[in-house]
């Protein structure tokens, strides 16, 4: 009998109604990613939610949480990025319950069991067995804490806590305390703020303003500065020390205590206001509700067919759900200028999300798309530079180009309404022509003195190698637009620099393969050895290779020739010319062997974005079902719906939309207007764009052994190329692949789009 | 009968009791400046105050007011700067009284009566007969009013009003509006705050926060949301919208309303622990007492001879008073990041200020000026670069130098102490070697990689002509820190740049005189002629001489080779290589002759600072008698005890310090380690220094006619050089120069210091 207990779950589980009436929503599991390199944050958000309440377990995590239950929690901040790396940002305004009296500022217990779905946390503090559970608006945070022992109920909210504090105070990347304050107004509100600097972008002081309300009154409360704790004194005034409140309940009768904390970039009465407007109420469930319901408008955009396994839907919308993370609206909440224009932070960083997270977006929803490009021109106008990376109001830093442009090609080419490309133009050509001085990894392109007038980033400048590339490829998505607005003087100039990756090939052998991206000196010389300071006292010369990969051992991490890569991976990396690529690489046969032996030997980096584009590149020599092959092998091997099935961080969703159109069986190349077309994961996905029309990706066959595409109707007519144009998918439709399991030579025949300038 | 009563007044005048039992603050007049070109702020601020509470009748005027009566006063702002030209900046949380009820927002008044003293200002609104009246703390701005009918009284606080709002709301240099909040928070306090951007260094977002309390309740109260009245409603949240409320009182015994405005840059709570701090009483005439003592402290600093005539007398401790109201001391209040260094804003600017103000400051109190020193530094730890100008929290704009490596040197080779000048020395570094980016206005050195390329600024970028002049200035300063660090390398290096200024030196004949700095092209190619775009349609080129000041009408004010001048005045700029600058000139004779053309011919511009230092150049060759006889012109034609007296844009101080300097008989050249001797304008002036030693200037046989120097005494021992070392007055002693009506060859063979350097 007791054997029969999991077989009868394990029916019931096969039993269970049609998923077909089960909300998208309810496959989101925020969880994966929360282990491994993913660094996804598990709390509550709304889509691109400027409150992110969640809980911190790690101090020196980035997403504030650790998969290790041995790791106690600290508290549940308000404000948290996801996926990302580097240095910590955010975590502030931490909230904890407890149990009994407040004797140290300090309130820590371990998780007896945790709870996550979109929108909503909830664990049970084990030391005082509190259920503690949020969820939120897209401003507010809303707590529902159950306390075992009514009438020994403790609350702190602790302003002087925040994620990436480390003991050297100006530490690079680390976040640095500069004030808070808090003041008691009543019975049952409080309000301050805690303003911080720094972490991974390094940037100016941001305030994050809040005002919390309970839902019954407290009988004592205190406060608290640095670490001296003072009963019943209601403020603590701003003078650059760590300040806090806590809060003594008694009431026998009620176990609960519910709390709003509203916040805001603004002010603790702003943050006052988004409660009274978004949260008039003190129901949990009803909040939950409308928070669940907005993710589920978003995600169920795209609707794959009802019997596809759990796992495999887990897998797609926690992915949608994990793109939409990120960046964060905050419009109405920008303290630097006021503007009628949308205002989102959060890009964290455009080098990541360009490549497929804003590419989804533009299918799932255009207007918040063009809502975001409007917000960087916004940042344009009044702060100088698009950023490539911004956080806190503040941009910075870059990684390599100045990426915005792509997205703003990438909307162009795909006739993206309520933008002013001509001032997106003007925003382009600021990145192009001026230099952003200082230590250039703010905004803008670093190096651009070289690249100008040497037609290359030299070894002058670190980063020279993907700055070169990305730059060449930021600029033909200037000509892009420069062309369609009628420009031909920019565009003229900028495609002819679009070809300057060119100056970096150099005509060496590695593996088989001939003609890698290698550095360069000002003069023009190829650079053949790179310092390595590894071994102390030691001035040590290596030879530089395309296998070489000299950061962070050698030099520092961003101080490498090439970012997060090597020549190997980075040699692949031209998406605005690849038959150019293929003609440096010597020929379709050489660049088949190429990529054959890039995969087959391991230089393949699964887990980082630049080698997003690689196993699709397979399409220009006519085999896309190589390109499918490799892409189920990496989807299969790296990712799951398990908490360390993100291959890598997630950084605000990159990993996470690549993956997504992988399983739809689509592959966007930013900047320009078409998808790779390969083998999709489903045997059915429905995409209901914006527009009102469908569009229907439909797999005929499909099986987990026939994982080739044998042929194609577009609309009930043959198609015979294995890509297809935006304009075609907006339009609405149905794209029948007829599935096989070997590969054919469907999409070999018609040539895929390069760059069209001669 | 009628006719005698003036002339008992002009003897009662006579017969004043010895003004040595005078306080000589007392003789500070703010309105000197007021009219015309000065710009100075009128009403009340401590020495170096944060809070400057004063009259706004010109919402466009830098300091908000204007000496035109007809013009109305819309209010008291919290938060002024003095002297500044270009767009204006604050003018933030206006504060005004009215007598009737509150129909709109806007109340105003002509001004039947004004007084200002140090700390003080009145005025009579005649619309309703209420005198107003204020003073202040450092950060506590005090108002009495008092209203001529009790029961009728009104008093407004306006959190949307500042000072240079256009009508074009992203216009450069113009402030703009970003937000604004209020909250009635009892019945005698009120909180808010006013966020504002731009202003002439183009900042980005600042925040006055402030705390007002009365001293009686209010009987009615209402708040403002655009020009929408709410009465009774007791909060206005910011939604990036213009806030204010208002007060009714309707006690009919009383006919006085105190009001405390305590402003701070961290929060409402602090600025109402700012008010609890410095001002925990009710008591008007106290804090003005206090605040006159503030003053009284520093500018006694400096004694002159009591019979000195009360208009000399208002002359010199005006100016010593305009010198030391900016930088602005907001230790404790820097929102941006936490240190134990001090911290200073409103460097507005360090181009103007360099040259007389902080060499002013560096005799009275060394301390202060050492503090403002380790303040920059630590802008630099912070932010990244020094300022060169500084307001709002936010570097910006530079004028031609990267200026604060002058200060630095100065205090350097003055001996100061506690300073970090290693730390100096990089951030002197800094500005030298890595390019500012963007507009190159707003830190560091723009046109550096011109400079460091070519060794001058050329034509691709603006301003070439004094950037060129001043960073050569700049890198000789910073040259002679690193020697006195042991930095040979740097000092080698940079004392090469140091003659860059030759590069722009070309042998053209102008007006009798060869030799001038004119523009060059990067290939090396001397320019004959500028575009003018004067005429519209036309390119018309304008051809270039030494005379030419193609600013603003064919360019941009911060367009032409040379900002605010022209050659005549900046080919005598090289403080630094006065000897180098007499070669290449042609030796003494035709230097002799090239100043005197560019006096006699009016070439030279008294209200600019670039000739601060011309006058004096006779010094370098063997003529100070000439020196004294510029100075004592220049003094008497340009300067007096009216409210047009100073000549041109005060500059925080720039053009009142270098009037000091005259009058003392002494002259700075910043960043060198003496000053030069002239005639001064009093018999005696006694510097009584920080570390507690006198050092004494008697003018023998002082009177009008005498106005030359004979000869002259060190601690009884003839002295023959017409220059003192800082040292030597630092020790303390006494220099007595005999006075004469005619030249005399005192001063003409001991050579003066030039560049130490082969």
């Amino acid at each position: 009998m007791k054997l029969r207990l999991p077989f009868i779950l394990f029916l019931a589980f096969l039993v269970l109604p049609n998923d077909q009436a089960q909300p998208y929503y309810t496959f989101i599991n925020p969880f994966i990613g929360s282990a491994g390199e993913g660094n996804v944050f598990v709390g509550a958000s709304c889509p691109f939610g400027m409150a992110k309440p969640g809980p911190d377990c790690d101090m020196s995590s980035n997403s504030g949480y650790s998969a290790d239950t041995a790791v106690p929690l600290y508290g549940f901040s308000q404000v948290h990025v996801s996926g990302t790396g580097g240095g910590p940002k955010y975590g502030n305004i931490q909230i904890m319950p407890f149990g009994g009296t407040f004797q140290s500022i300090h309130q820590e217990s371990l998780r007896c069991m945790e709870k996550a779905q979109a929108g909503y946390y909830g664990v049970n503090l084990c030391k005082w067995n509190i259920k503690a559970e949020l969820t939120c608006s897209p401003s507010v945070a809303f707590y529902r804490f159950v306390f075992s022992e009514p009438g020994n109920e403790g609350i702190k909210i602790d302003l002087g806590t925040f994620l990436g504090e480390e003991s050297i105070p100006d530490a690079r990347e680390a976040q640095q305390f500069v004030g808070s304050e808090i003041e008691i107004v009543s019975g049952n509100e409080v309000r301050g703020y805690s303003r911080i600097r720094g972490g991974w972008n390094n940037g100016r002081a941001y305030t994050v303003h809040f005002t919390a309300v309970f839902s019954k009154e407290f009988s004592q409360c205190g406060t608290w500065n640095s670490e001296a704790i003072f009963p019943s004194v209601r403020i603590q005034t701003d003078k650059g020390k760590k300040t806090g409140a806590f809060f003594l309940f008694d009431d026998m009768k009620e176990d609960t205590i519910l709390v709003k904390i509203g916040i805001s970039f603004i002010s603790a009465l702003k943050a006052r206001d988004n409660i009274s407007r978004e949260v008039p109420h003190w129901d949990f469930q009803k909040l939950l509700s409308e928070t669940q319901n907005r993710w589920e408008e978003l995600v169920n955009r795209l609707e794959v067919n009802p019997e596809a396994s759990k796992k495999m839907k887990t897998m797609f919308y926690t992915a949608l759900y994990h793109t939409m993370l990120m960046p964060t609206d905050r419009t109405g909440e920008n303290p630097l200028w006021v503007t009628d224009e949308p205002y989102y932070d959060d890009f964290y960083a455009i080098w990541d999300t360009y490549r497929t997270s804003h590419p989804l977006l533009t299918l799932i929803s255009p207007s918040r798309q063009a809502d975001m490009i409007r917000a960087l021109l916004d940042i344009y106008k009044y702060d100088g530079y698009m950023p490539d990376a911004r956080s806190g109001n503040c941009n910075g830093r870059t990684q390599g180009g100045s990426n915005a442009e792509i997205m703003i090609a990438d909307a162009f080419v795909k006739n993206m309404k309520g933008i002013d490309y001509g001032l997106a133009l003007k925003a382009m050509l600021k990145d192009a022509t001026v230099p952003p001085g200082g230590n250039e990894e703010k905004e803008g392109r670093g190096g651009l003195v070289d690249y100008n007038r040497l037609g290359y980033v030299s070894d002058n400048f670190v980063r020279a190698g993907n700055r070169t590339l990305e730059y060449a490829y930021d600029d033909f998505c200037l000509a892009q637009v420069a062309k369609g607005l009628g420009r031909n003087g920019e565009y003229h100039r900028f495609m002819q620099q679009a070809e300057n990756w060119k100056n970096l090939w150099r005509p060496v052998e590695d593996h088989g393969s001939t003609g890698f991206i290698m550095p360069k000196n000002a003069a023009g010389q190829w650079i053949d050895s790179v310092q390595c300071d590894v071994l102390e006292g030691q001035r040590n010369m290596v030879r530089y290779t395309p296998l070489s990969q000299e950061w962070p051992n050698c030099v520092c991490w961003w101080c490498g020739f090439f970012y997060e890569g090597n020549s190997w991976e980075y040699s692949f990396f031209v998406p605005h010319d690849v038959p150019g690529l293929i003609q440096m690489s010597g020929g379709s046969e050489a660049f088949m062997k190429r990529l054959d032996t890039f995969f087959n030997n391991g230089y393949y980096n699964v887990g980082n974005e630049p080698s997003f584009l690689a196993p699709c590149l397979y399409h220009w020599i006519g085999r896309p079902d190589m390109s499918s092959k490799h892409i189920y092998e990496i989807v299969n091997m790296n990712s799951s719906n398990d908490r360390d099935g993100i291959p890598g961080n997630d950084d605000s969703g990159a990993m996470s939309s690549r993956l997504a159109f992988h399983m739809m069986g689509l592959f966007p190349n930013a900047g320009q207007p078409y998808y790779l077309i390969t083998s999709p994961f489903f045997r059915q996905c429905t995409i209901h764009l914006e527009n009102g029309k469908d569009f229907v990706i439909l797999a005929d066959r499909f099986s987990s052994k026939n994982t080739y595409i044998k042929s194609a109707k577009l609309n009930g007519i043959p198609f015979e190329q294995a890509w297809i144009n935006h304009n075609t998918i907006v339009n609405g439709g149905k794209l029948v692949l007829e599935m096989d399991d070997k590969p054919s030579g469907w999409g070999s025949l018609i040539p895929l789009p390069g760059m069209q300038y001669e």
